[in-house]
C-alpha cells in the first residue's frame, strides 16, 4: 500500500489534524511555524463555523459568511501548515493513516488529533429529520430560516383557519441553549420584525412552543438561573412544557403522550451523538460514540493520537464528563498540540485542566442568563456581556465589525437583514 | 368558477402585478398609497433581487442579503399594498384572473401589469444546464460560487497534472455584461484573493476564457468602448475568443468547431428567453417568448393587461426593441402604472418615451467602461461611477452601507467576505 505523506525534513514529523472546529482550529494555531513539525489540517467544508450564532443564522439575524471564516485564509502566513478540504472516511490508528478524498486516498501521519465534533442525534427516529431539522449546520439553518420565513407566507394566503394556526405554531424541541435561544429568536422576530409586514395574519400571534424532557430548561446552569429563563422565555410568549417527552413528530406536528400539537414548523435541539468517524476507530466509545481519552487527551493504546472537542469523552476529576462547550474545545485543541510537541521533544506530557470559563445563553434580544466564575448574571447585563464575549469571540476582524453592525442595526431598527426564502434548486429547468 | 378578489370599496379598482423585479416593483411604488386602487403583488419569491450585482454573489463579494430585500418590507406603510408569495401558473386575459399557489386559487384583476422577466436560454440544448449553469437567480449565483471556490480546493488535492489543469480552467459562455463581469472577476478573486491561501497550487495560474458567438465582446457598447473592455481583460489575464460558437458542452469542458477546452467549470451567460408564463397567454409573442406591447405598455386586444421589463418587446420609434436594462424596466413599470390610473380617471393614456440612462460595466476591481448620455467613460473614472451608482440604487440605506463597507474592506485588503462552499443538502442522513 502507498502511503503519501507530505515531504518532509530528517527529524521532521507530520502531524495531522482532522476537523477545523474549535479544537481543530486551535490545535493548528498552536502548532503554527512551530520547528520540526508539518502540519497536515482536513475538512470536509472549506470554513470555519462560529457555532453559537447559528441560531441567528436561522433566524434572518446573520449572514452565514458572518459567522464563518476560511480556514485556508487562518492559515496564509503559516509556513507549516497545509488545509487539505476533503471528507475522512476512516482512519487506521495501527498502520497510521488516514482515508481521505473522491477517490479516497491513503494520507500517512505521525501524530493525529481527532476534532470532527458532534451532530444531532434523533435517538434511532431517523424519519424525524425531515419534519424537524437540527441546527449544527449552515445548511441546516437555512432550511430553518426558509422554513420559518414560509411559514408566515403561506399562512398569509391561507383561508383555512386551522392550516393557518399550524403554519404559525413553532414547536421547538429541546431546552438546551440552541432551543432555548431559538425560540426566543423566533419569538423576537415574530413579535418585532415581521409584525409590521402582513396584510391577512398577525405574525405576532405565533405560537412557539419548547418542549424538553427534564425538569427544566438550560440545565447544565444553576437552578435559580433556569428559572430566570423561564420567566423571561414566558415574557416573550414562549409555552415552555417541561417534563414532557416528544413520542411522535410527523408533518402534522407533534405528539406528548396524547396530547397533540399541531405545527408545521419543529426544529430539533435535544441530543447529539459523535460524528460517525468515531465508529471507524475500532476503540472504546461512550453511548453517544464519543471516544474516551486519558487525561492528556490521547487515545487508550495509542499514544500518538489524539481525540479532542465534541468528539472526545473526556472524564474530569470531579467524574463529570469535560462540557461541550467552545472553551473547553479551544483549550483541549491547545492542550493536544502542546502534548504532541513535548513528546517530540521528548518530554512528558501533562494531564488536562478545564479552566471554567462559564456559560451563557440568550432569550431573544435583551435578555440573557451567564455564569461566569463565581458571578451569576441575569437580564439585560447578563445579555450584554454576552454581546460582547461573542463579538470578541468572532474570528476576524471583519466579522466582528459586521456582526456588531448588524446587532446594532437589528436593536435599533427591528429589523432582519436576511430576511430571505431561498431554495435548494438552482436549476430552472426545461 | 370563483374568483377571489380583496374585498374593495365601491368604485375600488383590484390592480394585480404579477413579479417583483425592477419593473413590477416600481410600478407597485407609483401605484402606493393612490387613492382608488388596491394592488396585489405577486412574486414566487419573498424578496426583490439586485440582478446587475449578482455577479458579485458569485465570486464570493457579497452575501445574497447584500443584493436582496424582502418585497413585503417595502410596503409595510402602504395601506392598499398586499404582497402574496406564490407563483403564477398561468392567466385567463379574457375573463381577468390568474392561477396561483399551491393548490392553485383563481385570483381576479380588473388591471394586470406582468413582469416576471426572463431567464437564459440555452437554445434548446437543456442538457447544457447541469455543465454550464446560468446567473439569474441567487440559488445560481451560490452554485456558482461553490464551484469556483470547491474548483481550487479539488486542484489542491488533485495530483493528475491534466486534471488539475482542468479544474483550474473557466469558460464563460457570452460576452454581454454578465459574461465580462463574471470573467474579470473571478480573474480577480484566483490572482489577488486566493494566491496567498494555497499550498500546491498557484491559484494566480487558473485560465479563464470568455467565449462570445459575435465578434466583439459588449456589443451594446460602442465599439471603441468594447475594445477598451477587451484590452482590460487580456491585462487581467483573460482569453476573449470572439466569433466563437459553442458546440458542445458536458462534463469535460466545451467544444469550439475542432477546438476543445478541457474544463471543469463552465458558466453561461448567453441568451435570454421571457418566463413560460408568456407562453400561457395566447397573444403575440416574438423569438424570445416575449409579449410584444403596444406604445403604452398594454397587449394587443386586451387593454387592461400590461406586459413590462424583460418579459415585454417593446418597439421604439427607430425600430429598436427597448433595451433589457434595469433603467428601462423601472421606467416601463413606472409608466404603465401611469396609464393604468389615467384610464381610471377617465383621462388618455401616455406613450412611453425611454429617457437613455446610459450603461455600464465593470472589468475586475478598477475597471469599467461607461456610456453616460453622450459621455464615454473608461478605464478607473469608469469604474468610480460604475461604483457610486450601483450603490445609489441599491434598495435599502443599510444595503447601501453594508456593500460600501464590503467594497471598501474587499480593495482594500483584497480580501471576500463570503468564500463559502455551501452545499445544496441540509440532512445528515442515518
Amino acid at each position: 500500500m502507498f502511503i503519501k505523506k507530505p515531504s518532509l525534513k530528517p527529524g521532521e514529523k507530520h502531524i495531522m489534524i482532522v476537523g477545523g472546529g474549535f479544537a481543530g482550529l486551535n490545535a493548528a494555531k498552536r502548532l503554527a511555524d512551530r520547528p520540526g513539525v508539518q502540519i497536515t489540517l482536513i475538512d470536509q467544508r472549506n470554513y470555519h463555523l462560529f457555532q453559537p450564532l447559528l441560531y441567528q443564522v436561522a433566524t434572518a439575524g446573520l449572514n452565514p459568511a458572518d459567522i464563518a471564516v476560511p480556514i485556508r485564509a487562518q492559515f496564509s502566513k503559516a509556513r507549516n501548515i497545509s488545509v487539505h478540504m476533503g471528507t475522512v472516511h476512516s482512519i487506521d490508528l495501527k498502520n497510521k493513516f488516514v482515508r481521505v478524498g473522491e477517490p479516497p486516498i491513503e494520507l500517512g501521519f505521525d501524530y493525529l488529533i481527532l476534532a470532527t465534533g458532534a451532530l444531532h442525534s434523533y435517538f434511532g427516529k431517523y424519519q424525524w429529520e425531515d419534519f424537524a431539522p437540527g441546527l449544527k449546520t449552515i445548511e441546516q439553518a437555512l432550511e430553518i430560516r426558509r422554513r420559518i420565513l414560509s411559514a408566515f407566507e403561506y399562512a398569509e394566503n391561507e383561508t383555512n383557519p386551522a392550516v393557518q394556526a399550524a403554519l404559525l405554531t413553532f414547536v421547538i424541541v429541546g431546552g438546551g441553549p440552541t432551543g432555548v435561544e431559538l425560540a426566543g429568536s423566533i419569538a423576537d422576530i415574530s413579535r418585532t420584525v415581521l409584525v409590521k409586514d402582513f396584510t391577512h395574519i398577525n405574525p405576532a400571534s405565533a405560537r412557539i412552543v419548547l418542549i424538553e424532557a427534564g425538569d427544566r430548561v438550560l440545565a447544565s446552569f444553576p437552578q435559580a438561573l433556569s428559572e430566570h429563563a423561564l420567566r423571561d422565555l414566558n415574557k416573550l410568549g414562549v409555552e415552555v412544557k417541561t417534563s414532557s417527552r416528544v413520542n411522535e413528530i410527523d408533518a402534522e406536528g407533534v405528539r406528548i403522550g396524547d396530547l397533540k400539537i399541531a405545527a408545521r414548523n419543529v426544529f430539533w435541539a435535544a441530543g447529539v451523538q459523535a460524528t460517525k468517524l468515531s465508529k471507524t476507530l475500532g476503540v472504546e466509545l461512550d453511548r453517544a460514540g464519543r471516544v474516551k481519552v486519558r487525561s492528556d487527551f490521547s487515545i487508550p493504546g495509542f499514544p500518538d493520537t489524539f481525540a479532542v472537542g465534541d468528539l472526545a469523552h473526556f472524564e474530569m476529576d470531579d467524574g463529570k464528563p469535560l462540557p461541550g462547550l467552545a472553551p473547553a474545545a479551544i483549550q483541549a485543541g491547545r492542550h493536544a498540540a502542546e502534548n504532541i510537541l513535548a513528546s517530540i521533544a521528548g518530554k512528558p506530557r501533562k494531564p488536562f485542566r478545564y479552566v471554567d470559563k462559564g456559560q451563557m445563553a440568550t432569550i431573544g434580544k435583551r435578555k440573557a442568563i451567564a455564569v461566569l466564575g463565581k458571578l451569576k448574571l441575569t437580564g439585560y447585563l447578563a445579555w450584554l456581556s454576552w454581546l460582547f464575549i461573542h463579538i470578541l469571540y468572532l474570528i476576524g476582524f471583519k466579522n466582528r465589525l459586521v456582526v456588531f453592525f448588524e446587532w446594532s442595526w437589528s436593536y435599533i431598527f427591528s429589523k432582519r437583514g436576511s430576511r430571505l426564502i431561498t431554495s435548494k434548486d438552482w436549476k430552472l429547468g426545461a
